[in-house]
C-alpha cells in the first residue's frame, strides 16, 4: 500500500508532506510486511494500532467480506448484526476445517492466516524463551486443561490399545484429571512427600508408577508451594526408558528463565513428548487457549487432527495480538519483574512472618512464595481477605487438600508474583495482608472470649 | 440506576426533559432487567447499543475491574495492553472453573452471569423453537464436533466400561469421526441406501447395529441432498429399547421447524439423550459454539463435567449477542424468509435445470437443494464457479465421497437456502450458476474439438 | 499491500487460496485506491469495514504515530489515555494550521489528505446532487450556523467596510441571525406574506430592502411550512444586479431534487456566491458540519481564511465517512424513497384532515407537510404528542412566531418526510398523531364541561 | 442498577459472589453518581472503561435511542451507518439548540447533561488548578482561535458600536489575528521590545495604545520564548482604569502553576474578563475545543449567546474523557513531571550549546528553552531535524519573524517540555539535536569549500 502510495496522492499535499506521510505510515506496515516474511515475534512490541490494521486486513480476506461474492453455503458468516461480527474481530468463520484443526479453511483465507503466523509465534516464543528444543508448536484453542485432553488422545493413539494409565505425580488439581478422563484413560496418582517444608513426588515412585499398561507420565512444572515442580528431567529419563510418554505440563512456567531451563534439559536428556502452557498466564490474554509444543513435528499434527471440527478463532487472535504487543524485548523486562517482584515478595512476606510469629516455608517456587498461618484461623483468615478484596492468596489448612500430600502438618498461605504484576501490587498485597491477620487475629480474641468456636469458619 | 436517576441529575436538566431522559433510557435499561427477572430470549429484538451495554455492564462485575482490588494469583485476566481486553470484550477470566465448567467463577462473577444468562437463553430457544421437551441446556463453549466429543464421552461413562462403539448412520464428514474417536470410542458406520433419488439409512440396518457393545447412536438431522435427514423418531425408539444413548446432531436444524418438530416427536416417542446444534449456524454468530440439549438435566451437568478446565468467554458472549439481537419474533422471521428462500431455490433451480437439460433431486431436505451435473464435468464446473466467486456450492462426482453411500450414480450440485440468506443471495446465486454453466459447457466444447481431455480435471 | 501481497505470504497458504484472499482483499483496497485517484464519491457505498481501513491508514500517517519519530513540540497529539484518541478516531492533531484551515497540517499528514478528499467529495456531492455548476466546496468543521457566519464574514471583507446591512428573507430560525451578528452585520429582516396558505417574501419587497448599505441578500430554501422556500432565481438576479453578495442557507436542501434545480438555476441566472447546507440533515451524519460551496474558487478560499486556528477532524471524518457509506446510488435511493414518503405523509394526513375536520395547508414544500389544528387545542397537542413520544412534530399557534409572518390566521401542525425516514415510520407517526389528536380532544371536551380553560394550555 | 442488582440477579449466582459482584460494580458506578451530584473532577482518575460506560449511559438518553420513539422531524439523528454513530460516540444530536449554545436540547437530553457536567468540570478545572476567582466557565466546541472571536464578539457588543480596535501586545501567531477579524474588529499591535535576551511588550506601550476606541486587549501567556509571557496584571490594571475588556489567551497556560499563579493574581489586582486555553493543550484531548472562563457568570453567557446554531459534540465529551480520566491528582502529577522535565530541558541544553559553542537564551519561560544558532545554518538545521523525524523544535533565524519583535539579533531553536511529555522525550529529543548539529555542521563544511552556498537554504 505504502510503496506507491505517493503516487496515488499526488496533488493532495506538498511533495515533502506526503513523503512523510509515506515514511511514518511505512515504518508500520512495515512491521506488517516482516511479519509476514519473518514469521516470528518482533523484537520490539507493536502499538496496538498497528496490531488492529493486522486484525483488520487479516479478516478482510475472508470470502465473507467479499464485496463481489455471493454466498450460498449453509455457513458462510452471516450475522445477526454488525455487532456480532465486532465481537469476533471479523473473523466470523473461525479457524481450521471440519477435517482438520490446522488446515487451512478456503472460506477463511485471512484467518488461515493468521492461525498460521500464531503457530509460528507460539513456536518462536517456546524457543526464544527457552526451549529452542521444541521444534513444532500451535496454538490451541481451548485452554490447558482440554489441550491436555488433546495431547493424551494423540498420546492413547499412538500407544495402542493396551496402554490406558497415565502416571500422575500428584497436583491437586481437578483439570487435569478431567483431560485424563476425557482421553478414557486412567490415573495413577503418585503421592507427593513431604522433604523439610517441601512437598515432593519421589524419582522412585514415578519409576515403580510405569508399568506396561502405562501410556504416559504427565508431569507438573508450576503449582503452589508447598508443592515442588517436578524433576522433569529425571522423569524424561524414565519415559525415555520405559517407551512410554512424557507430557509436562507447563501451565504458568513459560514466564519464569529457571522453570524453561528444566524444560531444555529434559527435552535434551531424556523424553519430552508435548510440552502444553496457558496463553493466558504467561502471554496476558483472556482465558481460553494454550500452546502445544513439541520436539517432534509429526506428534502435533498429530494432537491437532484429535480436536473434532471448527474452532473460535477469538484464542488464536488474542494470543497473536498480545504476543505482538509484548514483542521479545517486552517480554524480557515482564520477566525481570517478575524476578524482582518474586524476590520483593519473599522478602517482605519474611517481615510479616517476623511480626507475626509466622515463618516463610522453605520450597523450591520461581513464582510464589508460602508462609505458615498458626496464630489465627487460616478459614478465617481466608474470609477475612476476601472481603479486604484481595484476590488470588490461597489459605490451606493443614490436612486438607492443596498440599499435594498426605497430612501436611501446617497450615499455610501461598501468594504470587506472576508475570504482569507490578511492583506496587505485590506492596499493596502484604498490606492487605497485614491487615488481614491484624483483623483475623482481632476477631480470634473475641471469639477465645466467647469460649467456643462456630466450625462454619473452618470450611 | 435509571430509577433514582432523576434525583442525581437534579439542577442539571428541565424537569420534563430530566423525565423523558429518565423514560428513554428506562426503556432500554428496562430490557435489561427483564433479562435478568426471566431469564428467557426477548420477544422483540435489542438494538446493538442495548447488547452492548449489557456486556460492559457485566464484564465490570468481574473483579479485575474492582477499583479497590488488589490481586496477588497466578491469574488475575492481566492483560498485555487494554487492546487484549478489548478483544475478550472485557471478559479476561473467560467462564468456568477448572473443576467445573458451569459453575460459578468466583473471580469473574460477571463473566458467570453471563454464562447463566446463556444457558438460560439456549433452553429457552430449544423450547420456542420447537423442542419444549428438552429440559436443560448449555451453550457449549466448543462448536459442534467439540460438543459431540463431551456428549460422547459423558455417554461413555454412563454406560459402563464394555459399552464402547457408536452406530452411526453414514455422513460424510469427518468432525462426528474424530468426536466419537476422542472419546476413545469405535464407530460403527450404517451405510447409507439408495432410494429413488433419495440416500437413506435403513432403520433396520441401524436397529442391527446395536448390539451389547453399542454405547450410543448418533442421527443426524441435517446433511446436504441427496443424504435425507435420519428418521430420528425411528432411532429413538430403537435407542430406548435397546437401553443405549441417543445424540443427535442437529448441526444446523434449529432453524427448521420441520427438523424441530422431528426432534420434538423423537423425544416424545423414544429416547433422546442429547441434542447438539451450532450456534453459528442456526443463531448467526461466528464459530465456536454449540448448544447442547437434553430432556435431562442431570445429563447436561454431565456432559458439562466432561470438559476439563475454563473456557474462552467468547463463543458464550457471541451466541447471547446473537440470540438478543434477533429475539423471539426476529428469529420466526428469519424462518419465513429461510422456508421462501428454500422455494424460491427449488424453483429457480428447476428452471435452470429446463434450460441445460439436467433435472432436480427428488429428495427431502427443508434448507438445500440439489440438481443433476450431467451436461459438464463436475470438477470443471466446480473450479468454474469458484473463480466465479460463489461460495458454498458442491459439487459431487457421481461415485465419490460426499452421497453417504456407494455408488450413487449421478453426479450433482447442492445448493443452500440457509437462515440469513436473503432473497437477492438466492437470485444472485443461480445467476452465476448459469454462468458457470455456460463457461464449463464452451470449454468442454473445447476440450471436446481437442480430442483429449486432461485428468486433472477431473480431481 | 495487496500488490505484493502473495510474495510476501507465500507458503502460508495453498496458492489457489492466497488468490483468493488476494482478490477479496484487494477488491476492498480497489475501493480506497479509486478514491485517493478519482477523488470523487464512489458509485456504490462502501461497507462500513472499508471505510473503518481507510480511516485508520489515514490516522496512521500523522506523525504521532511515527515509532521512529520523537516529538518536542508545546502540541503533538499526546493524550490522557487510549480512550481519547479512540474518541477522535486517532486523529488527534484535528485539521488546518493556525493560520489557515484548509492548509495541509504538517505534523499530521494523514488528517490533511482527510480533509483534501472530504472537500473533492463534497463538491462532487453539490455538481452529481443538482448544482454542477459549483466549482469549488469545502466540509466546514462547523455546523450551518457558525459556517454561515464565516461566509457573511468574508462577505463583508470583500464589500469593504461601509455596507454592513444584509437583507433577510422572515425565517423564523435563530441560528442566521445570530450568524450574522457574529460576523458584526446588521440584520434587515423581510418580512413574509400571506398569499393564500401559503408565506411568501415578495421578491419586490427585496429589491426595496437592498440599498448602498446592502453587504449580502440571506435567502433560504428549505424551512417549514407555511413558509415557502425563497425564489432564489429571482433573488440570483437582483442580487446580480445590485452588485451585492447572494448566500443561500440551503440547510437541508440538497436531499430535494426539486430545491437543487432551482439553486443550479439560480447560479446560471443570476448571483449565487455560497451555498451553505447541513452535513447531518442531508448527509446522515452527526451534527457539527456544513458544506459551504460557491461558483468561485477564490471566494472559497477567503470563507476558509475567515476561520481562525485548527478545527476538530470529528465533522470531517463523519462527513467523509457518511458519503462513502452512501456512495452516489445509495443516496440516489435514499432520495427516491423521501420523495415517495412526502406523499405518502400527504396523502395520509389528507386522511386525518378528513376524520378530524380539518385540512392540509395547501403550500410547496418538498418535505414537509402542514394541517390546519383547529379543533383541539394546538398547546395541548402539542404536549400530548410529547408525551406520546412523538418526536419532531411543529405545533404552531395561529400567531405566534414560527410562520414568518404577522397574524397568521391558522394553528396548524408540520410533520416531516426527510431524508433517512423509512415508510413505516411516516406510518407510524401518523397513527400517533391520530392517537393525540383523540387525547387532545377527550381532554378538550373534559375542559369544556368545566367551563374554564386553564390558560398554561396556550404556553 | 447496582442497588437492587442483587434483587434481579438473585438465583443466578451464590449469594456471596453475587454482593461481591455487586460491589465490584458499585465501586465504579459510584464514581459517575458522584459526578452527577459533585459536579467536579474526580479526585483520582477514571478507568477508560467507567468512562465509556458513562458516555455510553449519556448517549443513550438522547431520543433517537427511544426504542418506543417515533421520529418525523426534518433532523433527528439519523445516520447513514452504524459506523456514523459510533465516530460520534452515540452522540449524533450534537450540542446546543439552534438559539442557544449552552442551553439544554430536548431531542438529546443525554448530550445536554453531558455538556452540562462538562462545564462544570471545565470550571472545577480553572479554580483548582490556580484560579479560584474564575466564576464560570464553558467549554468552547471549537478551538483556541474560534473562542477568542467568540469573546471578543461579545466585548464588541458590550462595548457599543464606538469601540472597535483590540490593543494585542504582538504575538506572532495568525490565529489570534483571524478571531479579531472575525468578529469585525481592527488590530492594534503593541511591537516587542529587546531586553537583553527576552522580548517584552512594554507596559507603557500597550497601556498608550489604549484610547477611546479601544474595545479590548488580547493578552498572552503562552509563546515561544524569547517572548516572554506578558505582565498581565499589569495590563489587568490598565484594563481596569481604562474600563476595556481584558481578554487573556491562556492557550497552553494550566498546565502551568506559574502561570495560572499570574492570572490569578491579575483577576484579584485589575480587570480579567475573560481566559482562553486550550483543550488538547492543556488536558490532553484531540485538537478542537477550548475552554473559556470569567470572573463574570452573565459574560460567559453572552460569550455562549454569540455562537449561532448546534454544534459537535466531539469537543465537550473529548475533553470530559480527558479529565475524568486524568482526575485532579493525576494532573498534578503531570505538572509535576512537566516541571522537572523543564528543568532537565534546560540543562541538557545547556551541555548542547556548550558542546557547540551556543548559549541558552536567558528568557523566562515556564514550558520551553532557547539556545542560539550561530555555528550552523539555521534554515539547514531545521531541515535535518526534519528529516531526523524530530517534530516540534522551531528554529528561527535572526530578523525572521517568530521573535515577536523587529530585528532580533540572533538565530534561535526553541524546545518544549510541555505537559504529556515523558522524560524520555527530553532525552532523545536532545540526542536527536545533537545528530541534528553534527549533519548541519559537516554539510556547512562541505558548502564553506564550495564557498558559495545555496539561498534556497535560507527559505
Amino acid at each position: 500500500m505504502s510503496d506507491r502510495l505517493e503516487d496515488y496522492l499526488k496533488g493532495l499535499l506538498p511533495r515533502e508532506m506526503l513523503s512523510r506521510s509515506s515514511a511514518v505510515l511505512g515504518s508500520q506496515l512495515n512491521s506488517i510486511r516482516n511479519l509476514f516474511k519473518q514469521r516470528r515475534i518482533p523484537n520490539l512490541g507493536w502499538s496496538d494500532g498497528v496490531i488492529e490494521l493486522l486484525l483488520k486486513l487479516l479478516s478482510m480476506m475472508d470470502v465473507d467480506k467479499d464485496p463481489e461474492g455471493v454466498r450460498i453455503g449453509e455457513r458462510e458468516a452471516r450475522v445477526a448484526s454488525p455487532l456480532i461480527s465486532e465481537l469476533a474481530s471479523g473473523f466470523c468463520h473461525g479457524v481450521g476445517r471440519s477435517g482438520a484443526l490446522i488446515a487451512p479453511q478456503p472460506k477463511a483465507p485471512g484467518a488461515s492466516i493468521l492461525y498460521e503466523l500464531s503457530n509460528w509465534c507460539a513456536l518462536d516464543a517456546m524457543q526464544k524463551f527457552g526451549a529452542p528444543n521444541m521444534k513444532s508448536a500451535i496454538v490451541s484453542p481451548v485452554a490447558t486443561g482440554m489441550s491436555l485432553a488433546l495431547v493424551l488422545a494423540a498420546a492413547r493413539d499412538a500407544s495402542g490399545g493396551d496402554r490406558n494409565t497415565v502416571v500422575f505425580p500428584r497436583v491437586d488439581h481437578d483439570s487435569p484429571l478431567k483431560a485424563i478422563h476425557l482421553a478414557n484413560l486412567r490415573t495413577k496418582v503418585v503421592q507427593g512427600q513431604i522433604c523439610g517444608d517441601a512437598v515432593r513426588v519421589s524419582i522412585d515412585d514415578i519409576d515403580k508408577g510405569v508399568d506396561k499398561n502405562c501410556c504416559a507420565i504427565l508431569s507438573t512444572t508450576t503449582f503452589f508451594p508447598p508443592r515442588e515442580p517436578d524433576s522433569i528431567k529425571e522423569i524424561a529419563k524414565i519415559a525415555s526408558e520405559h517407551k512410554v510418554f512424557h507430557i509436562i505440563n507447563n501451565a504458568y512456567g513459560v514466564q519464569s528463565r529457571e522453570i524453561m531451563r528444566d524444560i531444555r534439559s529434559a527435552a535434551d536428556a531424556g523424553r519430552v513428548d508435548a510440552v502444553v502452557q496457558s496463553t493466558d498466564k504467561n502471554f496476558l490474554t483472556a482465558v481460553g487457549g494454550a500452546i502445544i509444543a513439541s520436539p517432534d513435528e509429526k506428534l502435533v499434527e498429530n494432537i491437532a487432527a484429535c480436536y473434532a471440527g471448527r474452532a473460535s478463532a477469538s484464542p488464536i487472535y488474542q494470543f497473536l495480538a498480545a504476543i505482538l504487543s509484548l514483542g521479545i524485548e517486552g517480554y524480557e523486562k515482564l520477566r525481570d519483574t517478575q524476578e524482582s517482584n518474586r524476590s520483593l515478595l519473599q522478602k517482605l512476606l519474611g517481615e510479616v512472618a517476623d511480626s507475626y510469629g509466622e515463618r516463610l516455608l522453605n520450597v523450591r517456587s520461581p513464582i510464589a512464595c508460602a508462609m505458615t498461618v498458626s496464630e489465627v484461623e487460616p478459614s478465617l483468615l481466608g474470609g477475612v481477605l476476601y472481603s479486604l478484596r484481595l484476590s488470588g492468596p490461597r489459605v490451606i489448612q493443614s490436612g486438607r487438600s492443596g498440599s499435594c500430600c498426605e497430612n501436611y502438618p501446617e497450615s499455610y498461605i501461598v501468594m504470587n508474583a506472576a508475570i504482569g504484576s507490578k511492583e506496587a501490587d505485590i506492596i499493596k498485597a502484604v498490606a492487605k495482608l497485614r491487615e488481614g491477620l491484624n483483623q483475623a487475629s482481632a476477631r480470634k480474641t473475641e471469639k477465645g472470649d466467647q469460649r467456643h468456636r462456630s466450625s462454619v469458619l473452618h470450611q
